[in-house]
């Protein structure tokens, strides 16, 4: 049985989207038991809103306090101790339950998870793993916003994180690892892109195919991509910016006339189609790679199903023990040091 | 009468681009004159080919080499010394031509132009700028791949030559400038955009009103967007990757069936029409700005019309002697310091 502690104030909807989803991560899953952590009465009237059989694979852990989301982490991690991040981070901490799932404020999640989980043993901070949609599947990337500036041993670091994360989770033997770059020719990179490219050419974990510039995101033949916090959180959002751009785009254009109004209304299975094909729905649930246990960081604004691909995406790092297979990797690395 | 040098041999279609791009933009503006930097036959084919009464304002330039797309720019330097782009910028350094426009290799026309033509005082390098849709409209930004480490102090520059340009070219009188920025909190940035947001805040000549994210450049109320070089080519060609990624899915999934092919058919025009507004062609001509002259840089695989509009760009750089103004505010700046 794996047990998975929610964050159930976190994120933009609380209670009224981790609770259902919960129920629906719990219902698909018989070896999942979940503790929903946040204020019991918001969280029994979830839940006595809903059928359910299995709240035996469901218990209440009650929490008083509720860390915002422009709170600063300093401050959450030193007075919202009894907070329904920090309570469900402790569990974690204490062995009562193997992962954390949270779509709270992302700065207080990642300070409050290093301070109690720390992290491995020659990592400074966890940087952030997600995945995105691309014309052939999907493709993770690190980091997405955790680390601003990265050294070419870090961007290493996240190489083989992020390589022993798919090997486990995706079954992928060996993982096509690209690295984010500009083109333009003379001006190919930075030093620090020059030397982890080099460090990464001579590894033997990691599978490294070379650069990859913004587009190739989306088109390049990679499994994994790597870049520093800084760039890799200005790309995601980049192409959230641009997907909504086109989305208002085409709605506008749609309305300019009773005619195109209608086609609109005929074409809208089409468009919804390819919505839910890059829905961040599908993608949601970033891990916080180099921490000693399982936490995973749920989008803000997700919905239920969104929500419950987060916890979903937990369930299978503790079933293939994520961070006990990069601990071991990273260990072999820093001996060979 | 504006002159302007246009590298003839230069993007991924030469002259069958360039020339008929060159007859339209002299069509459309009777104060400009064009010299057509290249092989000569291969020109002359091209205006053969087309009909002609303002011929009077276009010469040729007869020059035997050209630099190819993957050269290194420090071979190029060396020995491409009559190449259509070298000689299009040794025609503007000779006062012959007001402004140079190149579709070839923008690693090689960085550095060319650099030694060439020079940068202006206290500027190291120069910036590439160029013009996004927005919802609302249209944003410039930059830096966009020239300088890939910037400091603050560099960073602070990109904020006073975009003011400057958008001032001449676009007569707003106090253009919004956003920094480009990531958002979780903690992690808000790193030094060097701290700094700058410093100096940002504290300067008379640049209207900084903030942060912007990545998803911010298509939506927030921005005239002017700095950033690094690295992070704005990466922020650049995502959004190039992201649209084409929804353009694949869209496609694939009109194709499903006779119904959404016919559906497909029907709704064409309507996507052509956003298709049209997003039109990279639209947004065609980056200036490398902190030279001491004008050099557009078109987009390699530009069209005619794109290739016109990167003309029609440097005509406007030429009418508000872009450079003169930048040169004087930075002077100022210098002088403060």
């Amino acid at each position: 049985m794996a047990v998975i502690a929610l964050d159930a104030m976190g994120g933009d909807h609380g209670p009224s989207v981790v609770v259902p989803a919960a129920l629906a991560a719990v219902k698909a899953h018989d070896k999942l038991s979940v503790i929903l952590v946040g204020d019991s009465a918001s969280i029994q009237q979830q839940l006595g809103s809903l059928s359910e059989s299995i709240t035996n694979r469901m218990r209440i852990e009650h929490t008083a306090q509720i860390v915002e989301m422009d709170e600063a982490p300093s401050q959450a991690l030193r007075y919202k101790k009894n907070s329904s991040m920090r309570v469900a981070i402790d569990l974690v901490k204490e062995g009562l339950a193997q992962a954390c799932v949270s779509a709270g404020n992302t700065g207080a999640l990642m300070a409050t998870a290093r301070f109690v989980l720390r992290t491995l043993p020659g990592i400074d901070r966890p940087a952030i793993l997600a995945e995105l949609p691309t014309c052939k599947g999907r493709v993770r990337m690190l980091d997405l916003g955790a680390n601003v500036d990265s050294s070419a041993d870090h961007l290493f670091q996240f190489a083989v994180m992020g390589t022993v994360l798919i090997r486990a989770i995706d079954n992928i033997p060996h993982p096509k690892v690209g690295l984010l770059n500009i083109g333009a020719e003379e001006i190919k990179g930075n030093d620090c892109i020059k030397r982890t490219a080099q460090l990464l050419s001579e590894s033997s974990i990691v599978n490294y195919v070379g650069y990859i510039e913004g587009d190739g995101i989306f088109f390049d033949d990679v499994d994994l991509i790597v870049c520093d916090g800084f760039v890799g959180n200005v790309a995601l959002k980049t192409m959230e910016g641009a997907a909504k751009l086109i989305k208002c785009y085409l709605r506008d254009t749609f309305r300019r006339s009773w005619y195109t109004q209608l086609l609109g209304l005929m074409v809208k299975p089409v468009i919804q189609q390819v919505k839910k094909t890059i829905d961040p729905a599908n993608y949601n649930g970033a891990s916080l790679l180099g921490l000693r246990n399982i936490v995973i960081k749920s989008h803000g604004g997700a919905d239920i199903k969104a929500f419950t691909h987060a916890i979903e995406e937990a369930l299978l790092e503790v079933d293939k023990n994520v961070p006990e297979r990069i601990s071991r990797e990273l260990a072999v690395l820093f001996a060979e040091e």
